[in-house]
């Protein structure tokens, strides 16, 4: 079954064929997906997710059903064994299974809860969800990764400078009023670091990556001071949240973490957005000519089409 | 007008060529509804249906539109005469005008408010589509009847002993932790009877199916012990509310009412889900190879697709 | 680029001839939309709306998605220049620009706050678009417009009186539960005026359309008494909110504002809907054979998929 939940499980080859398809083929409409259909299952919200893959699926012959799990749909429980006498009125265990039954692809976006780095570091939704759909998975964000976002991401950097390899990238911490979950910069430092990037991360202590996600980025530098954005090709802007204080909103003080045109020197800017303007980011960063934060969102539609391609065999 | 909202309405040799048709063209992809609209409107939370519908709407051709109403579009009042300074700021007498001029087809789901037996027995949602609809009504689900979910069941049933005629059936009562609407035993009890089925409906004493649903049902026995559960083809579980403490959950005293493997004894085992497992019915039925429940979903699929046929006369 | 914000920016040959085409084509299928995706930016509850452009974009063969800002999607800031800190996580900035790279049209609903009139009157969120878009925006109904309404309008009167030069039409204030919004009298008076009709605004003297209008309505008649509607062709009923008491619902005196046959008089009757019966119109009213209103619902469905080919240049 070809599932892609965690890019980094695919070997660098695969994901270099994947960028190169999206690239070749960027645009193009066809009748690939005829007769077959895409759930897009949303445990939380989304504007550049669903639009791009209800597009893409549509560029290419095929029907997305989007599914909002508590809302338009039931809420479902995750838990094996559950003795479900609260308010998840069904299991995955079976809501998987018959999706399958109606979908080519189940397409599923699972926020973490941010209230116990332990549960949302075992990514317990989407891995419901491998392992019960008889489907290929897609994910669209769940607790620990980002996998689509990261491709377009790549994409982006690879069409900018025509390669990957030896680039020098920073992961540079944002500051924000929430905190937010770690699946886009996990993602993000892992395609980096394997399509042969430079890649530092730029964060206050309190704020590292999952113990898990920064085993398999050896060499990769990590470094607590913005100066180290000088001189970079990209900086990746993101917020996350800090690991000691798991889930509360990084303290005011760091609003001086604010990425500004100053801070970001030569580099070209990147974010996956939403993106909270002159918090995280400065709006003279937004408007000025290293913005290409919309070239990144629009590879979005791009890079996905070639993804459903890839899990459904068609390439 | 073709309408479906009940299925007891039609006679068995209609129901029966909807399920030939189904089994006949499963899976199937057309241009049957090439350039035709279907609405599914929705008062309640859906999965299955919404899902199976737009993928079998999809597979034929056409194209659907879902509304919500009450939450994406507005809420709607179904009193006739009302006086409309509440919070329903439409009415379905226009409503289901306008939506007509634009559909197809309209599939409505509309939850019983479980509040007045007597009001929820009117089926006052879904009558007030049928009155002024100019176009087929479908019912996915209204207060008392769900007839896609029983058509979906009896086709299961006929695939799985090649036949419904004088199979031992019995559509047994579960604990939950709410009241749940009679629809899907209405209509599975109904078209169980109609089809030739040996009904026993084995209930608690406080939870009897509507009068006007008994009075179809002659002959079909009921019995207030779960040992009538062995010796059957078909188990058909579901939970419902008591009608003397309308709308409230049943006591937690029958939580030993759940349904387990030993209950089950050799039957095939239905449920039209959401489920709760380890209260409705235990892991280990679902686990088993005597679970026919996802297949059942399945048959959604399927089945509707010829009965969006059959309300257009293409069939 | 064609927007489409405020129909009274088109000049009068623009607007008959969307009419002539929208006459000419209604209920044709074809695939002018083919490849093509439509955003349906939802900030509000819509019924007709929705349901109409999805099925007009699909009987052109052309995709939509509808995105519902601040529930499925994310809620979206409009000010330049805002310090992003509050419940807003995304700027119309970026978001404009992202769906401009996804579809080939953005079509967003926005509803007033009816908290400061002056906010409102500069249709902040619309206008945000449109500066931001670099596709075309099509108006769903803003703070101050609802030209596909007044688009469809016209058109049930073009078509029921052959005409539009010389009619008598009145626009009738009518009382509600609520304040709303003036987009779609707004709209109506401005269409009616700039095509011709001979319009009369018949609304209490605390309930006047905004200025900005009004300075575009040069010899409309505004008269404060309902007995102005006696020899009208067509009556067009709305509430709207007062400009005194912005916002605040009207008084309950004005209930005997509500329109009955006797004021309707030999008019034909219109109402954008949704409608509430018997406290703006009587049911009376809606069930005569005076009532067009139905026919003007319909025409949202034909007007619309002109005004889409207009958009996009193909007629």
């Amino acid at each position: 079954m070809r599932h892609f939940i965690d890019a980094s499980e695919h070997d660098r080859s695969t994901l270099e064929a994947i960028l190169t398809h999206a690239i070749a083929h960027r645009g193009q409409r066809s009748n690939a997906l005829a007769g077959r259909s895409v759930a897009l299952i949303f445990f939380d919200s989304s504007l550049r997710t669903r639009a791009s893959f209800a597009v893409g699926i549509a560029q290419l012959g095929g029907a997305s059903v989007t599914l909002e799990v508590g809302r338009g749909a039931w809420n479902l429980e995750y838990l094996d064994g559950a003795v479900m006498d609260g308010d998840k009125p069904e299991h995955i265990a079976d809501a998987a299974r018959v999706l399958s039954r109606y979908f080519d692809i189940l397409a599923v976006r699972c926020f973490p809860a941010l209230k116990q780095a332990a549960e949302d570091h075992a990514d317990p939704v989407i891995e419901a969800f491998r392992r019960r759909a008889t489907v290929p998975v897609i994910n669209l964000e769940s607790a620990l990764y980002h996998p689509c976002q990261a491709m377009a991401d790549m994409m982006t950097i690879r069409e900018r400078f025509g390669r990957t390899d030896g680039l020098r990238v920073a992961l540079a911490w944002t500051p924000h009023v929430k905190a937010l979950p770690t699946a886009v910069p996990n993602s993000f430092a892992l395609a980096a670091a394997q399509l042969g990037c430079r890649l530092t991360i730029v964060a206050p202590p309190e704020f590292p990556l999952p113990d898990s996600v920064m085993a398999r980025l050896p060499g990769v530098e990590v470094v607590h001071d913005q100066a180290a954005l000088a001189d970079q090709d990209v900086v990746y802007a993101k917020s996350w949240t800090s690991l000691e204080s798991y889930g509360a909103p990084p303290p005011a003080h760091y609003r001086s973490w604010m990425l500004t045109p100053e801070k970001l020197g030569r580099a070209r800017f990147l974010h996956c957005l939403p993106l909270r303007r002159n918090v995280e980011v400065a709006d003279a960063v937004l408007e000025s000519a290293q913005n290409d934060c919309y070239d990144e969102a629009e590879n979005r539609l791009h890079v996905q089409k070639t993804i459903l391609l890839h899990c459904l065999n068609l390439i």
